[in-house]
């Protein structure tokens, strides 16, 4: 593994002419916007070029996908967007391609290096700020479809300019990419302002089933395999609700219970300041970063319930909070 | 009423020494933020200066007002901020101050001209873009704290960056302001990630009561007085739940049904392409924006219901969606 600048990346692709681009599994608006974006320049550049992704785009950024070509060519150049580490992947394109990546493209600072050369920035909000100035470097014109793909990724990984990630350079980028045709009113509506009929009915179960305790300075959402199949919301939109207990006035330790299909609980300890997530995920067998983290109980769901509370409880404790 | 330019309006600024701020009655993070930076910086430059507003500063804002002084000064000059009509001040501020405007300073296009000189950029995301560029000019520090005032303005006139009214200009106010050192991570967990107890509580009950019709494509959800008693919320909260019905998936007609302590129902009508909200609206009497409009109904909450059925679904049958 070897770190390299912007400029080396630039003669590394201008050097290449058959080119395959790697998106991680379960893909995000910020693999497809920095992956879609730097295919659609590159075949601008009249080279071969196609994105590869384990998993079908989602409905919502489809259109940053379209008319693109099929991988159906041997790659002499193979970069991976915004994929940390091998397993990322998924299991087929992990094992064809794992190894054999050239180039990866990257905003994490866990990237495990298993790339040949890595062109990483992990003050970047988004792989797609990356490629964005890549492309500047590049000298390659951004059409309005890149705009769209390169702010898809840097919205979608800032919650719309609303995370702690989001920088002075995020935005200045997010400004240029208006400026380039980018239709962000329509992204924003479609992205950030539209929930599937079946999340909306998930996210509706999920609010009623909020308990608070220590008054108001613990709060849970429980969802239940259950309530995912009324809903047939996909477990992939559960991100939205593992926010919900944080976000009420005062609740200083957030956790959503979520029973998974083998019948244990994942959870999802989410703080604010100055409780530590990780820490309450460590006594559970967890872990995590400060403000999310997350563990995985065995029990049942009364249990479950019973051992946070005590866990939780000894947290606020601790902190002098009860 | 006379149109002045930026450097027009810093020259009046410049010419004065006490000068009263007006922000509009219930006010939002945008008249706020623009009437306490505004105020920071004249008193920084020496002036007596002070904010007035006919409703209190909600507690999410009360950082932007500390340590600022009363209106405790006979003004020579007044400048009301982000108020578009003497009727938004409240009764008693419209009644004293009203008819002595000297400076408004706004970005609605519908400014009914009611003050002396108006500083009017109707591109503007928010009133905070024009003092932002007013300090400019006036060649003012903006420190810490006035550019989290206006970055209160700008983030909360457009949820957060979300909204149609953004433009690259706003984005690149953003980023200067980031760099001047406003702590937008906590602004956006304060503002934008939080909700009030009182809220949640409203926010739930309000999402049981979504009913969708017509396949989906037009939802409501209903508001009773009963619900704001319950559960305690103010009704300045209530955009948030007027939003709800339109942001599932397929639905090109939103309506909020939300009960006034009258007995008269409110109904606010949003609307995806390519239906008219203003178009339905002005069937029932009302009025408003392509997007977002309104109109109240004197009738019981069933009829209500069933009148605004009525007039949606000949709108449906008129697009060719029915």
């Amino acid at each position: 593994m070897k770190r390299i600048t912007l400029p080396e990346a630039a003669d590394a692709l201008r050097a290449r002419n058959n080119i395959l681009i790697l998106c991680h599994a379960h893909p995000d608006g910020d693999t497809l916007g920095s992956g879609y974006a730097l295919c659609r320049a590159l075949l601008a550049m009249g080279k071969r070029a196609a994105v590869l992704c384990a998993d079908p785009v989602p409905k919502v950024f489809a259109f940053l996908a379209e008319g693109m070509p099929e991988p159906d060519f041997e790659p002499d150049y193979i970069v991976a967007a915004d994929i940390a580490t091998v397993k990322l992947m998924g299991d087929s394109v992990g094992a064809q391609y794992g190894e054999r990546v050239d180039l990866c493209i990257d905003h994490h600072f866990t990237n495990s290096g298993y790339a040949a050369a890595v062109l990483l920035d992990d003050s970047a909000a988004a792989a797609s700020e990356i490629v964005y100035h890549l492309l500047r470097v590049l000298q390659l014109p951004i059409t309005p479809i890149i705009a769209e793909c390169l702010y898809v990724g840097v919205s979608t990984d800032t919650g719309c300019f609303r995370y702690s990630n989001v920088t002075s350079g995020t935005l200045r980028i997010a400004a240029d990419l208006i400026d380039l045709g980018a239709d962000t009113t329509r992204i924003n509506r479609e992205v950030f302002e539209t929930k599937s009929r079946s999340f909306a009915m998930l996210e509706r179960m999920a609010m009623n089933s909020v308990e608070t305790y220590y008054s108001g300075l613990y709060a849970t959402v429980t969802v239940t395999q259950d309530m995912f199949r009324e809903s047939g919301a996909g477990e992939d939109e559960f991100d939205k609700i593992a926010a919900i207990p944080r976000q009420i006035e005062g609740v200083l330790v957030g956790v959503s219970i979520r029973e998974q299909k083998d019948g244990t609980y994942k959870i999802s300890v989410r703080t604010n300041p100055p409780m530590n997530a990780a820490e309450i995920a460590a006594q559970l067998g967890g872990g995590g970063h400060p403000a999310a983290a997350g563990c995985t109980l065995a029990q049942s769901l009364g249990d479950s319930k019973k051992t946070l509370r005590r866990v939780v409880e000894d947290a606020l404790r601790r902190a002098g909070k009860l």
